[in-house]
Order: C-alpha cells, then structure tokens, then sequence
C-alpha cells in the first residue's frame, strides 16, 4: 500500500462552546472535549485507511486551560503513525478569545484507531510517511509510547 | 480600522452526519446543514470583526447533492466583503466519500451578519481585503448582490 | 390528480426557544430557526404530495427581530405553489411574548421542497388550488420568483 | 381578573419523530412523547396565565399506539379548567400516515401547572370560560378529578 | 418461568441537571424528568423480562419540589408485579444538594411496561417475588391499582 | 476534615444506548463513553468533595469491547485516593446483553478531578479511607501512578 502523510489525514473542526455543553463555571465539560476529539481523530484515521474506524485507546490527556462558554475552539487531528491495522492520531486543541482573537493551546492528546471492515475485522492500513520536523518527531515518539504501554501491561 | 484578508476569518468546520440528523432517506436535512453553515460563518464573522455577531440574512441556497448517513462533511466559511457594520460570509461546503475519499462540492451560500455591542448595537468592523482571484471576484459579486437585494426591497 | 388547496397542507409548531438554541446575547441562533422552518416546511410539502419530501433549495431568508431565551416561537408553513415534481412553501414566524401575549411577525421564507420515492427519484406531485386572496397573491409571486432564479442562473 | 377561553390558550406543536427518539421497535419513547406533552401543555398555561408555569401533576396516560419513525404527530394543548393558581391541560396526541394522510387519535393526557412569579410563588390566573361541548365537558370533569384526587390522598 | 425478585431489575440512574433540560427559572422540566423515568422504568422491565418492552402507561405522578440546575438526581426504578405479558415498575427519584449532600425524596411514579417479541406481539413475563416490607406492600397496592384502573374504564 | 469512604461517593449510572450515540458500526462512539465516564466521575468527586469539581486529566483509556447499539449500559464511578485538592476517581463499565442478561466488564478508566471555588481556585478535600481489598489495592495504585506521571513529566 502506498504511504500517506500526515496533511492527508489532517482533520479541522472548529465550532462554539454552547450552554448545553457547560458545567456549574460555564466551562465546557472535560467530557464533551473528549466527544468532540474522538470524531475529530476518527475522521483523520478514515481519511488515512479509507475503511471504517473504531476508537481502541485514548492516552494521557491533561485539561490544562478551563474553556469558558462562546469560546471557539479548534480541535486538529492527524495520523501520526500506522501499523498493520491500528493507527495513533495526535490531537491538537486551540482555543480563541472572541474579542482580541489570542489562540491558546489548551490540550494535546493522543487516541488509537483501529481499521475494521463491515463486520467488524481488523484491515490493513497504509503506512505514515511523516514530513515537517514535528511529524517526524511525533512519528518516533509513537513507537515508544507503543513499547511502553506493552511493557506495563496495558 | 485596519483592513484585514479573508484568510483571516477563514474557519473550517469538518464533521460527520449522524443518524440524529437524517431523513427517511438516511440523508442530513437541509435545515441541519442550514445550522451548521450558520455556526460556521458566524465564528468567521466573529474573527473578522472581534465581535458579537447575529445572522441578519441568508441569501438563496440550493441543496445540489444529498448527503448521505456517515458522510464527512466539511463546512468552510469566511468573510466576502464587510461594509460599516455588517459583513457577507462566503460558505462552501464539501463531502467526502468514506471508501476512496473522493471530495465533490456539495453546496454554496452566502449569510450576512451584523457585529453588535453586549446591548446589541450594531458596532464598526473592519474593511475587508481581498487577496486571491477568487475572493476578488467574490468581493465584487458581493456589492452587486446588495444593490440587487436593496432594488427589490429585500 | 385531484388539486389540493394551502390548507391541506398547512402546518404549525409552535415550541420554545431553549438555552442550548441560543447565542452570547440570549437570543435564538439563526441557524436554529432556519432548521425548525425546514422540518414544519418539510411536514407541509409532505402533506401535499403524500411522498417522502427532499429540500431542494430556500429563498432569500431575512432575520429582522431577535428571538430571545423563553419565547414562544410559532412556525407556520404551507405549500404555495406546485409544479411537476416541485413544492413552493411559504413559511411565517411569530414570536409571543410570555408576559403580554403580544404575537409579532419575525420572518418570512420560502422553501422548495422535491417529492421522491423511496430511490430518491423524483415522483409527481397534485397541482395546488389557492382559496383566500393571500394564498393566490403567493401563489401568483411563486411563479415569478420561478422565472427569476431560472433567469439569473440559479 | 377576566376569563379566557380554551381557544386563548390552544397550542398546536407538530413535528416528526426522529431516528434519536425511537427505542428498539424504532417507535418513539413514551418518555418523549411525555416530554413534548409537557412543553405543550406548558406554553398553553402560559397563553392562559401569561405568567411562568411549572408542571404539579400528570395525571394517567395510556399509550395506546406505537408512534413509528418517521411519523407527524401533532400535539394540541388547551386549558380545560383554571382553579386560584393552578390550571389543568387537556392534550390530545394524533398521529399522521405518511403515505395516506391518515389522522389516528394516539393519546389523551391531563397535566396540571402552577403560575408562578420570578421567585417560584404561586399567583392567581384568569378563570377559564369553555365555549364548545367538548370544552364543557372537559371542564365539569376537570372538577371531578380534582376531587377524586383529592378524596384518594393523592 | 422462574420467578424473579425486584432486586433483580433495579436500575440506578443518577445524572445532573443540564442547562438543556431547565425552565425560565432554571429548574428541571418536568417533561425531561418523565422522559427520565421512562428510560430508567424501561431498563428495569427489561431487565425483569429479558424481551423489548414498550410502554403502555404511566399513572398520576406529582412533582413536588423543584430540581435546580446542576443538581444531581438519582432515579431508581424496579418491577413492582408481574402481569402475564405486563409489568408494573415503580420509580422513586432523589435530589441532592451538591454542598451539604442532603438526599430529599423529590417523586414516586408509577409506570406499566408491556414486553414484546421483535414484532411487536405481547410475550409472556416471569412473575414477580417481593423480598423486603417495602416491596411486599407495593406488590399488593398493585393489584389494587390495576382493579381501580378497570373500574374507571382506564 | 473528616475522612469519607469510596462508598460515600459511589455513583451508579445505569442507561441505554441511544441510535445518535453509534457509529457506522451501530456502536456507542469511544468519545460518549468518554463523555458518560466524565459525567460519573464528576458526581462521583463532587459526593466527596462537596465542591465544584473540574476535571484535570484522564488517564489511559482502553476500548476492548464494542457496545452495540440498545444495550444497557452500567457507568460506577467512586474516588480512590484524595491528595489536598485533587481526588482520582476509577470508573468501572459494564455492558449487559438485553436477552440473556449476562453482564460483561467492558472498561476501567481513571480520572482526577480537582474541587474549586465558585472563582475556580483550587479547595481543600477530605481525605479518602478505603474499606474493601479491592478499594486498598486501587487507593495504593493511585500513589504509583500519580508518582509515574510526575516522573514522565506529565
């Protein structure tokens, strides 16, 4: 299978903070920014393997930034490494004030994909040919989050 | 004010169509990609303008292509033309097929949206730049279209 | 077929603007509205052509009044026009104000909508017989509008 | 304060059942109808009392047809009988046939509301003046079951 | 059919209040707490049935207290009689005060579930074996209900 | 301040798989269990701390099983260790087969909440006392992962 990159998988999704996602600090719910990434990273892993995707893992996240109400928020995901069937997919979270327009980086995770047919079975995807310095350094850094989940267990 | 570049309000929204948002055919309803097209050039007026925005009109939009359940769908909206207070949005909108990414141009429309102050009051923005050809072309359609909409008393 | 009149198809939903609708000035999101108008004008043009009913295009849409947290919003919409396989339907909006009662007119809009059988292909529809003189002053506009949007290409 | 009649305060909301309301026979939740009942029922004790109204009591409902997806159903709401603060509200549920334009009587219900001002105390509203037999009716029985519910300790 | 205990289909349903689901004076809609019940109920008859269940009634419920936004509600529902194909299941709903943790009992209702095959046909129950004093005096005020529910042709 | 037990906070969230929570698969999408976690583990830590509680972080996440669409779902949700501000919460899920009932450990997760003000500074929480052997295992495990991420930098 011919490689992909990076920008070919690359998904944007921007959209507003509503009430109905807000918690008692009119802040977004720490759960609905993992809804919101979950489809971002799984339109990036369709776009990489062109089969459907099923969520398999979603790594360490850390909420570092409250992301009050009317915020506009930006989430960006993209392939960062492939194996036989299972893709990584590094996430990027922005958020934007609405009268000076300062973009803030407010979250960074890391969820895993899997490549399934319409029954449900694990299909080969194509390998990630990383570019930019960022995609090579988040392509090898892959790997050893890969051998260190193995080694404990989980 | 400062001028500023359509790529400057320039706001992609990707998402997939559920199964909450589809009709009897298993396609999304037109009023749902009426909503999200809303959403989308409203953030686009709100970076132009740093402002409050409100819809104030949506011109003719057709629905050329059914959208089917599952579907990406990408949204991408900015800024066309902005006058003392109010300012065009140009949207385009994009579908993907799932199996062998194939992306087809599934809709345009144009919104207007007025920048308004915490009372509501209609406050300055800035004037628009264009920059590539087509947002050239855009940008003059725009004055045409006003002065069409301002004869016809709409 | 046996030609059917407005009233027929007339369908009105009323319902209330809730918080998770609304954007940073309280008010109903434009969007929100043009998507009630497509479901109670998607109910009239089934009505009328006893078909599943697609959203082919909408006209001009003018937002004149804000729509704020709590009103109560009545949505009223008929089939204006018939053609082959095609509906006009006129669509009205009140808002109602909970302390006084006092009913304004907010919108106007104009939706086509294209009946189809379960293929999605396009299947004939009954002609429509205005009764009152507001739904032949419609009725006689809709054609009008017909030959403007064919006339300037749209 | 001057009566009103049932006309005064009759709202119709009719709207489809949607693919997220539907339960594994894919006919929609009864706790959704309930839902849409109440919010009916809601804005009619509003027209009557022109205040806030808050849901006191549902009294028996019987679901005695499936309402399937896909489905108009149109609810209608009226006061039926108003006591110092409270109103009772007679709802009457019918579903549509797509195809054949086929009206069934699906449910009755009977909710009852509270006016109540900005801080939650109940105030007086208008006594009811029914019109109709059918409106005569439903006021005498309101009466009884006010008693009968009453009289069982409920 | 092995009978079954009422422990066996208890159902836990402890959620907050969003501000999706609150009125004009920030409260719970009643409709939205009906509509969790009937999920909550529907659960349990299943649970007791181990077949699709619809629901066939709801008796009178009462909201005695108001439930605040962001509070947290818990809604616990198990069969209370087993009919031949139909079950009773009552539902006893709490609030809790998120600072001192004070639990107060907020509603009891009572709703009837039917069980049913893929088609939709009425299909046979276990029956039902109350253990403790509590369950014991509901399973007995069953019975009562049901007569009373004949008597007055409901 | 008064030490409490995991019990004192154990939140049980029990509810059904809804058509707009699924995938192309007809499973519940990886980020609403996400999100149905984040809403437990909320309550849960909110039971212990009697504060506001925002979520810091998630820890890794594994999806070994899919949810099909209509299963019932259980979310347990009850702090396992209290530090001075933040509490980590662990999250058991279970899936139960409509038919048969068998129920089937479908995920763990943990999370950390930190309790604030209603300004969103950080407050003190009363320390955790585990009972049970499973509850010392997880509140010792706590103190090893806190320490593992403070090492790794995260």
């Amino acid at each position: 299978m011919t490689p992909k990159t990076p920008s070919e998988s690359r998904t944007t999704m921007t959209d507003m903070v509503l009430p109905s996602e807000t918690n008692a600090l009119q802040n977004l719910f720490g759960g609905e920014l993992l809804a919101r990434m979950d489809r971002a990273a799984s339109i990036a892993a369709g776009r990489h393997s062109r089969r459907i995707t099923v969520t398999a893992s979603v790594n360490h996240v850390a909420f570092n930034l409250a992301v009050p109400l009317g915020s506009v928020v930006t989430v960006e995901a993209a392939v960062s490494r492939a194996y036989t069937t299972s893709m990584e997919v590094y996430i990027d979270v922005w958020i934007e004030d609405r009268y000076n327009g300062k973009r803030t980086k407010a979250n960074e995770a890391i969820y895993t994909f899997v490549a399934v047919d319409e029954t449900g079975k694990p299909t080969e995807v194509p390998p990630l040919k990383p570019e930019s310095d960022l995609e090579k350094e988040r392509y090898a850094g892959a790997l050893r989050r890969k051998q260190l989940s193995l080694g404990t267990g989980r």
